[in-house]
Formats: C-alpha cells, structure tokens, sequence
C-alpha cells in the first residue's frame, strides 16, 4: 500500500458535504486534512454534527481552494452552482486534481449553463478539460483528469437507466418521457418554507415541471449514443422521505423487424451486456423474483443504481424504473468513486457498505 | 327539506367504508341506519374507530344486502371486486338504489374485466345498466341510475386530468403516458408485509408497472372522446404517506395548424371552458401564484380534485398534473356526490369541508 | 338565528391562523370580514393557501387592530407572544371582544411572564381581566370576558388531563412528571434549521428540557385545585409527524386509607364525575376496547381531547395519557369553542367534524 | 491474523437478522457460514433483502441448532422469545457459543419470565450460566461466556442511561419514571394491523403501558446497584419512524448535604468517569455545543447510544435522555459487540460505521 493522499471538502456541513466526510473517514487510503466551511469556521465538525463525535476531530476551516491546492493532493467541492466556475483555474489544476460535485462543469456547451442557470460561465476555457464523471461511461477519461464534473442525481439515475436502450439503438428518441421523484435532502440544508418540515410531510408534489436543470446533462449524456441530439421530458417530483431517487422512464420501443418489436427479455439481454462489469449497478432481472422493480429502500446508504424494466405490449413502451440514493450514487458515493479511478484504485474502495434497511 | 333519506354502508370498517360514514354523519338529508362489517359484527363502530366516538352509536351488523334492500334507500358497497358482482340484482336493484365502490360495474366490456381482474362477472346483464359514476362526466345518467359504479381512485384523477384535451383533440391519442402516485390508504386496511410500516416508511416504488387494474377504467372512459379506442401507459407509484394521488400525464401536442402547437394558456382555455361549473374541479391557471401546480397536500381532507398543466416547448408535449385525495374525490367523497345527484339534492352537500392542512 | 357576528383573524397566515380561518368558514353565525397578514398584504388567502380556494376570496389586509377593533364583535389574535400585550388596551376592549392565542394573557402574575419569556410585559394591568380559555375549567367566567387568554396546545393537554387527581386529592402533587410529545405544526411555520424537512424527519428529539414556557400555565391551573402552589417536571419532545400531541403524565397516588391507594376503575369515577358533562372529553376506560389508551390519530382534525390512564400498582403510580390536536383543540378549535361561549351559543358550533382518519 | 471464525444466524429474515448479518458481511474476521430462516428455506437472502445483492449469494437453509452447533463456532439466535430457552442445552454450549437475542436467558430468575412472558421456562437451569451481554456492565463476564443474553433495546438505552445514578447513589430509587419511545422496526416485521403503514404514520401512542417486558430486565440491572430492589415505571410509545430509541428518565435526587442536591455538572462528572473507557457511550455534555440532547438521528445506523441530561431545579429532580438504533446496539450491533468480546478481539471491530445522516 502506497502512502496516504491528502483530500479536502469544502462546502464540508451542507449533506452533500457531510456525507463525503463520512465516506471519506472510512477510506483507508485517504488522509482527510481538511473541511471547510464558510459558515462553521472554527466549529468542530462533530459539533455541527453530532454523527460524527468520535470519527473525526476536524475543525471547520475557511481555507481558500488557492490555499488547499498547496496541501492537498484532491479537493472535493460540494458548493451551490457559480461558485467553482470561479475558483477554479488551470494553475490549480496544475497543483491538485478537483472534483466538483455542482454543475458548473458539467456542460460541454457554455450556451447551455447559460440558459439553464441563467448566468455567465467564468470559466468556459475548463468546460473541453473537465470530465463528465460518469464512471460506467466515462471510466477511462475519469482516471486520467485533474478535473471531474460530478454529475447530478437524478442525471446520473436517468443516464444509467436509458443508455443501454440508447446504444442499442431500440428506441425513438423523440419519444423519452422521464418522470422522477427525490427525497427531500437533494434540495440541501438551507431552510425555505418550501422545505419545511409541515410543508413536505404527508405531501407530493411535482417541481420544476419542464424546466428541471438536471435536463440538459441528461440530454448531452444520452446524446453521445444517438446520431443527432435528443431532447427529453424530465419531471422531478419530491417525496416526503430523506434519501433516495427512483427514475420511471418510458420510451417507444423501434421495430426490430417489420411489426416486431423487442421482448422484456430481449431489453435485459442490452443491459445485461452494457453493465456486465459494472458492480454498482444491479439489474431486476429475475422474473421470478419477490421483488421485479427497483425500490429507494435497497439503495438507501450504499452507492448502488438498480435498475430493472418491463415492455408494455400494448402500447409498445419500454418503461426502466432506476433507484439511486441521491446522496451517495448521485452524489458523495459517485465522487469518491470517481476518486478511486483518479488515484487508480479498486473503484469500490470504501463504497461496498450494504443498504441500511428499514433505514 | 323532504324526509331523510335512509342509507347503509356495506363494508364498514375498511378505510372507504369508514370514511364514507364520517361524512354521512355530516350529511343533514341522510339517516345512517346500518353499517355492515362481518369481521367486525356486534362491536360498536366506536370501538373498531375511536376517531367516531360522540359521533355515532351504530354498531356493526351481518344484515345481507338482500335484507337491506328491504330496509333503506340506497346502499353502498365498499368491499373487494367480486363481492357486488354477485351479489347485486335486478330485484334488489328494483328495491333500492346501489353505489358500487368496487370494479365490479365499471367496465362496460365483461371481457375487460375478465382479462384484468382474472375472474368472471357473476352478472354481465347489470354492466350495461350500470352507469359510470364520474358525475363531471356522466351528471345527468347519474342521477337517472339505481346502480353507481364509482370509479377508481387513480382513474378518477387521470381522466379528470386528460378528457379536455382529448375531448378538444388536441394531442396524439398514441403517445399518452401516465406516471401516477398514491399514498398508502389506497391499498386498503388489510395487512401484508407490502404494506407493514418499515417497508412503506422512507420508500418509493412503482408496482402494478403496466399492468393496473385501473387502466381499462382510464381507457374506457377517455375512448369516449375519441373516434377509435386509445390505450395509455399506466404506472402507479407507492408514496410514504396516508392520503392523495397525484397524476402526472404526459402527451405529444398535435399541430393545430402546420408546426404551431398550442400554447399552454390556449391549453387552459380548454380546460377552463370544460370545467367552468365543476365545483369540484379547481385549476390552477394562474401564471403568477405562488403554487403554478396541485399537491396533494391542498385537497386532502377534502373532495377536489385539483388540475395544473403546463406546455413542455422542447418536446412539444403537454404535461397535466392531477391531484385528489384518493378516499374522498377518489372513493367515498364521490359516492356521496354520486348519491346527491342520485337523490337530486345539492351535488356539494356534506362535501364543502375544506382540506386540512398541514394534515 | 340572530344576526351574524362579525369577526377578524390576525395572523392569519401561520398554521394557527388558517386553521381558525379554516373552521371559521365552517361557522354559520360568523362573518369572517377580515384576515390580517402583514407578510402577504395584498394577496388573496387562497394563494397562500391554496386548500381554501373556492372557500373564501379573502384578501389578506394590514389593518391595524385599532382598525379591527371599530369593525368587528371580536378579534383572534394568532401573533408570535410579545404582539398582543403591546397592542391590545382597555379601550380596545370596550368596543369589541379579543381571543389571544399568545401566552401574553395566560400568566397570572407578571413576574412569571418575565421569567418564562425573558421579556417585560407591555400591560401588566390586563393579566387579571383576562381570562384562561379553558372552557373544562373556566367556561362561565370566560361567557362574560372580553379577553380571553386562549392555552397553549401542551397545557391543554396537560392541565386536562390532571386536573381530576388533583381536585380529587389523589396524588402527591410533588410527584407529577409530564412527557409530551408534539408533532411539527406546533413550532409554527417560519423557517428555521431545526424545523428543515430532513432534521425533522426519522428523528425524535426532546427539546426545552425542563425550561418550556408552557410549564408556567401548567402549575398555575393545576394549582388552583391545590392548597399550596405545586411544580411540575415537564419535557416536550418532537414526533415526526404534522399534527398532534400525546401527553404521558405519572404521578404517585396517596394511600386513601393505610396502605390503600385507588384502583384504576376508581380513578376512572373520578375522571368521569368530573367531565361528565364535557362533550370534547372523551374517555378511553373501556377496559375490554380494542384500544385502552388515547393516540393522536383519533383527534387529529377534531376539537377532542382524549384521556386513558392505568394504575402502575408496582409502584403507586398513576399514568394519564392524554391526546389532541394541538392545532385544534391545542389552538383555533379551542380559540372557537371560547368564541361560542362568549357569544352565547352552542359551545360545539363549527367543531363537531370527526376526525379525519387515516390522517 | 487468525484464522476466521465460523457463525450462523438463526432467524435470519427478521429485521435483527438482517441487521446481524449486514454487519457480519463487514467484520474481516468471519465466515458467515449459515443463515437459517424456516419462512424463506430455500431462497436467496438477496431476494428477500434485495438490498444485500452483491454482499452475499448465501441461500436461507432450514438447518436446526444441533446440526450448526457441529458446524460452527457461534451461534446467533435471533427468533420470538420462547424458542432459544427449548432448544440451547448444555451439551449445544459445549460444542459452540450462543448469543441469544430474545429474552429467554436475560432474566435471573425464572418466576420473572414466567410472571412477564407468561409461559414457563424450558431450560431454567441456564438461566444462572447465562450473561446478560450489556459489555459495559459486564465485559468480563461476557467474554468468559458461551451464553450471553443479548439485552432488550429499551433495556439497554435505559440502563445505560441511569446506571450511573445508580452507582453513584444520587437519586431516590422508588422515583423512577422512564418514558421510553422508539421507531418502529422494534416491532419486528411480523405483520399486523396495528403496524400497518397507515395505523403508525402520523401517529404517536404509547403501549404496554406499566406492562412492557423489558421492565424486569432493567430492574434487574439497575438493581445490581443498590441494596434492595428496586422498581421503575416504564412506558414505551411509538414513534412513526423506522429507526431509534429515544428515552426520557425521570429521578428525584437525594440531598448531597442538607437542602444541597447536586447540579448537572456534578452528575455529569459522575457519569464521565463511569463511561470513560467506553468507546461507545457519548455524553452530551458541552453546554455551548448546538445540540444538548441526544435525537435519535445521531446514533442511526451507528452502535452508539448518546446520553444527556439536565437537573430540574425547580423539581430536584434530575432529567437523562438517551438515544441508540433499537436494531444496532439496541439487537444487531451489541450482540457483534459481545462476540468481539467472546472471541477476545477489539471490541469495536465492524461496528465503527458513522451514523447515515440525514437518514
């Protein structure tokens, strides 16, 4: 074993934040130096949360990302958009590898933050350099950057769920209608009264209807298996529930052969070939199964996407239903994953935790 | 004000059957004379529903609906499909009006109901007579019928949410997709390990994935719009908490002229004009709200059903979201509108409870 | 029926507000002329609150209670503690009726108010005109009030639920220990960390460990059937859940005679002698009932108050539970039942809704 | 390294099973070798538990305690009270150790089963061989053992929480009143009404009020401390969550000096030194930290149980709260926690996960 790398967290008490910690502290290659946050400097991190007493004694630190790049080999940012766009530059590059867990570099098209986040980029010479860290789809350009763009939650549980139908071209594309819920921590900890707790418990509700930011990754992701670009229906809907993501994505299934179109088993066969060594992705494959569908609960607290499938004959759908805990698949888990791959490690390193269930 | 009209409900202490007696005991036209539970028979309705204490005395009763029919008005069924099927009768029927909450008279084709509900109808002769108690729909057969097939809950929320559309023709009768989510009520009081507490609590999931018992229903009643029979994808979706559906269906916009598409307040228009003296439909259609579309969080408790849309340009598909309380404008509280225009009083009678929130 | 009595709520925006807003609407005798929000002036309630659409087209006003008080018979106030003092005078007083839902009113003596709210209190002169709005214990004096001082949700419960020992003589009044336990609506609806969905959620917590403001109200109602003045040990808890609150008090039972101390059955006269005659008291002292003690789902959405107790002959202590919902009987719905009787009408006016279950 | 150590888990389906073997498949120095489940003999864990897909491809096996105890090195019985005490013998302990996870070894004295459990006892002649597995009462004992009684959840949270009052002698021994609360999984996932998912969401109640079966366990170990025995009052309720165990204890403090009772900060030192070699006991004992109180969302999925507490000087009396996962240190985590001790390796090992939060 080689010695250990030193990584930072900034935006360390946000959930995202939070839950990098926690995995990070059970790596046992990784040296966490520091966590910094803006609104806790001082604070001991097990203070702002008593999860952590006796895991850490890390102070929350106000060091800037200028500051970091000189100690540390990796720095994770878990910051609301706009923020890294502005902090980080080549020069730092050149001084430690970055993953940022906000969208600011997630987009190919500077056109598209513009329009999605409604406001400049500051950084679009980066946007060509950075990685879209999918791991199942980007594993090799993941292991050799400085810079990964994490991606978000539900883009990561709709990408994982769709790509198989996309390569294997079985499906029309102007045809995708993805509807997904989330629990309630992938809005973070600042308080609203949208988020408040009367306000969420025993309500559903959808969000953001066709104006969903996650959409525009999702499209450049899918679109890099299709000849011409594609655009989908994205709904996210919120779930009076802590943690977890589940992607109900339907599509029209193309004729194979003249008035043939393919079988549920036919559908499996794609994925089972397109994920048959990924281990974080699980496939619902076994009709005989208790279970024939993805749920939240079998996710909740590990790094796992389940994805499982069905055709509707009658109306020649495909419908993919995916599971992923957003703060750890969509989130934490993914980045420390993207982690491993940058350090060349075993990609599961620290991320093997079964689910916590009833969790 | 005539004499009080004397009911019975038939399957008490399940949650529609005790629902539908909170809001009898609300009704001033209505004597409540007969509650009917085998499991419960003997006890106080008090007993098995604490929450009914000072509001009634009745106590359960074994009465078959033969006997019944002897003694009331009208009564209704809440029990699982199969039971009113064979059970009801065109003698009974001569005696006293029925309102069926079960599938058992929804589908005007037999052959529909034997290929969903994998059984027999005991009494194909009544299904033409039956009439299909959606009152926005179908007010005035309503009021002309002694036999009430009250509609599914999820259906209810989703043809309310896509009859103007499809009766305006305004979209690709193909291409309709519905994603809905149900609180836990909806699958009644018996127990099961799906239902036990820790595997509903902090879980989401889809079941029944294209294979619902409600689609028929759904399809049935929107065909009705249409030249040729349509079919939807139907998935619904378990959400952790007690009561509401929300719909969110999904449909390709057909060229009103070439490559114009309406636009979401033209859509609105329709909706509006479809809906103008529905008291119990409310839209929201007000750009500038601080709400821009339903939750269930706003109907529970009471009987509306709420209808928000909006035109998704990039994909030139509308999005409808749909929203109701499953055990009031998808059960009881629909039966008790049904029996109104039954006994041609005030369609709203007992039904202007306004929801309860945060509830 | 004579005229309709013309009222206002102030404050009419947090949970509180709208709940009285809710029943209000309900009330046949009533005229809600005015809601007074500084925080949405302008906007129409049912923006706000979009379960009230169809119910009311209110717009919320800044009127002044000055205002108020020239234009209607009575005045809710449902302001944050502090509000009232400063605001309601005697002159006030002579033109219309007031119902504080603060504490401002509720405290005897001042120096407790000064302790408990660590702030001074405005108009120390109103505290003896104003009278405790608990209609079990208060009901002739608060008939002829014009400034009723409307108990908080816990005391309520509290005091309810031991006032019967304590006329009775039954137990050591030094040995009370009140737990209790409330669902989040209690905190009202400003945003804070602590009120967020995910630190609410899956958790349970007790907080103001014996420091809750409500502890004052307690002692000085209890104390009132004690010769000497007796303190309680009182600890609230947060319940994941909207609404209720669930009181488990223990005291130890005196010796009746040598060695005697009463049966439960015998502490069961006891409670039912003394609210004999209450209609929203409800005792659970059915020994062979399917449920022997009081939950919240039973009153949620209802004015009851619940009571069960049991004798712990192991140790000579009795145990009260005690269960209502705190938005209702804990506030508007006994806001309301203080309104009936100041206006001379049936107390159980607009509040003999069932509760809504499951809820 | 030695060499692995062989285990089995009988009952492996429940929810305590489950728990045990999700960690198990984390502890480097064992071979789960058998699972033992009648219900699901036969079947893949990972189709009952889909959520150990990937961890584990061991099959349910019907396998009796005789034929494991030629097999492996220890035994974990987690099955309903009553079946351990038929089937552990002496001649079974002879050839492998046992923790048993039900009640049937934990108490001393066999007239206590039989008064609480209401039926006799199968094997009374162990119950003196076997150790009650709270470590931090008895880590000597335990490790020497090869039948340790795994203890209750209440149990455990309410001795740790007053032992130390106990043993310092600070408090009046007949005035304990625990008022105990937790999530539901404590129930086990056997279903019934009474935890169908909507009997318990958005409701609080208590239970087994002054009756729970784990009153004599804490009787029993608190007793340990004093001269006499002594007798608590303890309720439990039910909280609508999955997870945790919050309790509330209630004592009257004796008088150090006359009039003179000690301050919070002087039992706080008393319980420092009782726990400071405790790894997993946390005191909540900084007066300028944000969280003075244990909550139970700090110690989910975690082996810990937190302590807090406050002197009522008002009252004298002194107030503890205490939190842990009924399913980690309260079933799964202690009995890992005792096999570390009986096979003499770090007690912590596998069970040093941070608390999932938010959860």
């Amino acid at each position: 074993m080689g010695a250990l790398k030193t990584v930072a967290v900034v935006g360390a008490t946000g959930y995202t934040g939070q839950e990098l910690i926690r995995l990070l502290l059970q790596h046992e290659r990784i040296n966490l130096a520091k966590v910094v946050s803006q609104s806790s400097h001082g604070k001991p991190l097990s203070q702002v949360y008593p999860n952590l007493a006796r895991h850490t004694d890390l102070v929350c630190s106000d060091a800037t990302i200028e500051e970091l790049a000189e100690q540390v080999d990796l720095i994770f940012l878990a910051l609301p958009h706009g923020h890294a766009a502005s902090k980080v530059t080549s020069d730092i590059l050149r001084k430690c590898k970055i993953i940022d867990l906000s969208a600011d570099f997630r987009l190919k098209q500077k056109t598209d933050y513009v329009e999605w986040y409604h406001m400049d980029h500051a950084n679009p010479a980066l946007l060509h350099e950075a990685i879209y860290g999918l791991p199942e789809l980007h594993r090799k350009s993941i292991a050799k950057s400085n810079l990964v763009a994490n991606p978000g939650c539900y883009a990561t549980c709709s990408i994982l769920s769709l790509a198989p139908l996309l390569k294997a071209d079985l499906i029309d594309t102007a045809s995708i209608v993805i509807d997904a819920k989330s629990g309630a921590s992938g809005a973070g900890r600042s308080t609203s009264l949208g988020m408040h707790f009367d306000e969420v418990d025993e309500n559903f509700k959808a969000y953001s209807v066709a104006s969903h930011r996650h959409t525009p990754e999702i499209e450049q992701e899918l679109s890099s298996f299709t000849q011409n670009p594609l655009k989908v229906s994205f709904t996210p809907h919120l779930v009076p529930m802590n943690r977890g993501i589940l992607v109900s994505a339907y599509a029209n299934l193309k004729e194979t052969r003249p008035d043939v179109r393919p079988l549920a088993s036919e559908v499996f066969d794609v994925y089972r070939r397109f994920y048959q060594d990924e281990y974080f992705v699980r496939l619902f494959d076994n009709a005989e199964a208790d279970y024939l569908f993805p749920e939240t609960r079998w996710v909740k607290g590990s790094n796992f996407c389940d994805i499982g499938l069905t055709v509707d004959k009658r109306t020649n759908r495909v419908i993919v239903i995916g599971a992923l805990d957003n703060l750890i698949k969509g989130a934490a888990g993914q980045a420390i994953q993207n982690m491993n791959l940058m350090f060349d490690w075993a990609e599961t390193m620290a991320l093997k935790q079964p689910s916590l269930f009833p969790g």
